[in-house]
């Protein structure tokens, strides 16, 4: 079948509800939840409205608002320059374009998370997921479907900050990061929580090794997401296209997914 | 052929290059070009950086910015509610799913254009264009080729301001406008300059025409495209998905096409 007719097939399936169009995105607003890292670093200060006019005398007809947001808030996009193992890696703006389409590979750890807040994903689980689902291909995005994305507008579910003062929040082991960066060559991966790495990866050594051996690898994150329930665990397309920021190291992002209807 | 075979079918022309991804978005930084309006309303402030680390003391492994920026700034999207006539109409965060992805109907008006840089489109350029490439169909975009994407780093031929202090740049009459928001209903009309209506606008009855008849019938714009060159006049699929700001009347976004190779 020749690409055109693809393409026409697409816009069909997607008018006639044959494919389903899913928002990825958790709500942005200044309620929206951000990371907190230890105070001797520097933070992001999260989104933050500024009304320009709403149909009144600053503008008669029409309603706007500027804001301030951080590349890294809210449902997001991590490049790989984010990372200092990545810093001569792609940037928001330098990423070829086919890396923003890829097949979404939907790793179920939802039980292993509820029983234990810090569970990260081994190679283990990745060799059982294929065994059932198949290898993972290239150019896909692994999501890790953790639960945690309805608790997203609820940050003291979200953060789960413990009483030793830490958030604890699922993630990757060192290993599986490896294996998915060099051995499976995804596009990257996806989470439902604020980063990519586990809550209490900061203590990892190296200290948040998700971001360290994806972003070595020009592998790319998305953090944040929500509806991930939604997704099956292949099959459906993933469409992250975070802003063309010169140099931006991650962005804000409205990531959807193509689902065949079932 | 199911839904499932068409998402996989996608997926393969994609990663083997039969389908093209094409970047619809201007670089975004703090030389992009934001609107002027007259001194009397509000203004966006355009796009800052606030840079909070760069693999330094601030974030010794990473690199990181907080930003300002407006909904309507750089390549961005209009959503019905921007506009008093449309109010009740969607937000970036309540408009359907769906209508995120519509095929992209490009309506050349290079030539006229440049010969007259106030040119409207007219219902006869659209019949004009119907007869040649077919009706223009519901849950479509209507992009204007104009040329001035190619402006888009260049502030004085982007904005074209002419010895009467006025923008000059090109745009819809309010008779196109109503024509495609009403005969077509179309999803919204996409642009490569800084708004979606002409340059003199604000001396149109209404003023900003575009922008009360397209948001009125609650269809939707996108300004500041770049690449429209690069596209078919009927056959691309275009994704715009706008960050889902609470109750946000647009915002900077990545649209993308997917063309077939020819």
């Amino acid at each position: 079948m020749s690409a055109k007719k693809i393409l026409e097939n697409l816009m069909v399936n997607i008018v006639n509800g044959q494919v389903d169009v899913i928002d990825l995105a958790q709500p942005l607003n200044e309620e929206t939840p951000v990371i907190h890292l230890p105070e001797q670093f520097s933070n992001t200060g999260g989104f933050k409205y500024i009304q320009l006019s709403k149909y009144n005398e600053g503008g008669p007809a029409w309603y706007w608002n500027d804001f301030v947001a951080g590349e890294h808030c809210g449902t997001h996009f991590d490049a790989p320059n984010h990372w200092v193992s990545g810093k001569e890696g792609d940037a928001v703006d330098t990423m070829p374009m086919k890396n923003m389409i890829g097949e979404a590979r939907v790793i179920d750890i939802t039980e292993k998370s509820s029983q234990n807040p810090d569970y990260c994903l081994t190679i283990g689980d990745i060799v059982a997921f294929e065994e059932k689902y198949g290898r993972i291909p290239e150019h896909s995005w692994v999501i890790l479907y953790t639960g945690w994305g309805k608790y997203g507008q609820d940050k003291e579910k979200f953060f789960n900050i413990g009483s030793d003062g830490m958030p604890h929040t699922p993630g990757f082991t060192k290993e599986a990061s490896i294996f998915l960066a060099q051995e499976r060559n995804v596009l990257g991966v996806g989470v439902e929580t604020v980063g990519t790495d586990a809550g209490i990866a900061a203590t990892f050594d190296p200290p948040f090794p998700n971001h360290y051996y994806m972003h070595e690898s020009n592998r790319y994150g998305l953090a944040q997401l929500a509806n991930v329930d939604k997704l099956p665990p292949r099959g459906a397309i993933l469409i992250a296209t975070p802003l063309k920021i010169t140099n931006g190291s991650g962005s804000p992002l409205r990531p959807i997914a193509l689902v065949p209807k079932s």
